[in-house]
């Protein structure tokens, strides 16, 4: 079975979730050109999820994908909320903000009996995870309405795993990719490898159909992935700067520049490691400190300073989430985009 | 002009120099396939680098591929020696071995004048150099016969170098790759990518042909590589088993295991980081230590630990050079190998 059979798309493409550079106008424009658009939530309350989903009903008929991730919350440790407070103490001092007053940041919330009820409301033909699955209760209900479901694998053994309890595809995410590192069975970053190594490899060990994620920018990206074994892709940093994506302006420019050939894995932004362009606080703190929360805990404390920062018309504090492969990151509308790189499959 | 004009062979397709795990034999065996077979020659004498090219003279009339390193000797530091003996001291203990007297173990030695003489006498159709070029009185050496110069790039400004300085062609050596990094820029291995994001961002900033490295295991990876804009690829872990190779017992044995899914960047086999087998040193010191001396200056104290574990049948303190892609590694002749991944070049 082709993949788009069991997705409901013309082409296999799959518009990469990515929380906070945007919401239900990129996943329409994505499905109206014949991939899955996918509109992440892990940043949204159950009712903006409510509001986005309805978006994307009244936007277009096609099928979508909703992304969920799906940690365990983890205890907050006051030693080391001090020790990150401590860390970045000279940057609140150096931008004159009070650290001892630090209001809750955005956080990440997983999936849950509350989201799992708004979806009911939609009943969303395709559902994707981020590190794992969640709970076979809350899979089941998800199941129920005959949705597919995908999660990331960035190892072999995480994609058996996911092969066994239930996943219908597996997101093979290579280290090449932006954002969060799906990882769930390992914290060994080294463990990772990249897509043209995973790819095979994840292909050859299970039954499912695999989706390739991470480096994959252009025409010829998409039609490398699929001649690898892939059944279909998945691209995000493409995406970013389409005017349907509402990815802030410091993070454009830094996408536009040369500053982009340079990521790292940092966990400094939220806790988990996730690829970013490299900038000032990476480079001071280092991109993955010990003094960083567990995640989503380390969000709060910095994002006062993104804030600051961004409003003097600074990338110096934000995640700039990115792939390693900038170089198809165009201006143009994602629809477009969408059939430029599905223009090699044949 | 495809590449296979500019350096002699039916395919596209060239057998990475692997020092310490071939010699001629493996190089005949590929060339004589239609591949560009390799010779490394970074841990060969004059004498014996005579003897392989005569070997390989004698064994094919192919055009061959023969491989430098061209670092830059380092001064020995007493302090990072003495640092290095004090972290290996307890195995020598474990193993009953004298650690106050370490015979000198095999260097690497950088292309050179003599290195040259002895490669006029042969004239090779294609030179290829790994950490850069060598000085331009010595490339010119190597032009004046006509022979075509390859080097590695692990980034675009490297490859951008390269091209400014005289290569021929690229390698895009992406982060999967087994063996040394080939970066000489900068040892930031942070900036360095996999072969997904790398090939086509040095194919869009160079001119010259670009061959894809790392991670490329099979067929399909070969024919993904190519779609991806490479002109060629270089394949090298899936030969580690052939018959020809010369690959040890112990390095067989990890390449055919499960051991293999996990490799990781080291330093401590000679100083300068190298993808192998993650094996017990490397987890015991961490596979990136500040106290391993300066490329090539650390593998002599090692050596002997791997001599003696190797004796007992262990690859604890081996160097297991692997890419992160092991699955098409195949016990079977080298030059069905190569017809094999050539198979769905069209």
């Amino acid at each position: 079975m082709k993949i788009q059979e069991m997705i409901g798309t013309d082409l296999p493409l799959i518009q990469a979730p990515m929380a906070g550079a945007q919401d239900s106008a990129l996943a329409i424009a994505v499905c109206e050109a014949g991939g899955l658009g996918s509109l992440p939530c892990a940043m949204l309350t159950t009712d903006s999820m409510r509001r986005e989903l309805a978006a994307i009903r009244a936007g277009t008929s096609q099928p979508y994908n909703v992304n969920f991730f799906c940690h365990t919350p983890p205890e907050p440790s006051d030693a080391r909320e001090v020790a990150w407070r401590s860390a970045l103490a000279p940057y609140y001092k150096e931008f004159g903000l009070d650290i001892a007053n630090i209001p809750a940041g955005p956080g990440r919330a997983p999936f849950s009996p509350e989201t799992a009820e708004v979806l009911e409301e939609f009943k969303p033909a395709v559902v994707s995870f981020h590190f794992g699955l969640p709970s076979p209760e809350l899979l089941a209900r998800v199941r129920r309405w005959g949705a597919k479901v995908l999660s990331s694998a960035t190892t072999v053994e995480e994609a058996l795993w996911l092969e066994a309890h239930g996943a219908d595809a597996i997101i093979a995410q290579g280290t090449e990719a932006g954002g969060h590192r799906g990882h769930f069975l390992s914290h060994d970053l080294s463990v990772q490898m990249g897509t043209f190594a995973l790819v095979p490899q994840i292909v050859r060990a299970v039954k499912v159909p695999v989706i390739a994620a991470g480096g994959i920018a252009g025409a010829q990206g998409v039609a490398a992935a699929l001649a690898l074994g892939a059944s279909a892709v998945q691209v995000g940093t493409a995406y970013l700067l389409c005017p349907e994506a509402t990815t802030s302006k410091v993070h454009r420019a830094a996408l536009s520049s040369d500053a982009a050939r340079h990521t790292a894995l940092t966990n400094l932004f939220t806790g988990r490691p996730a690829r970013g362009i490299f900038n000032r606080v990476m480079r001071e703190l280092g991109p993955l400190s010990s003094f960083a929360p567990e995640f989503p805990l380390a969000t709060s404390a910095i994002t006062q300073l993104r804030t600051k920062a961004e409003s003097l018309g600074s990338g110096d504090f934000s995640p700039l989430w990115s792939g390693q492969n900038t170089s198809g990151c165009r201006d143009i509308p994602a629809g477009e985009l969408t059939r430029q790189l599905a223009s090699l499959i044949h």
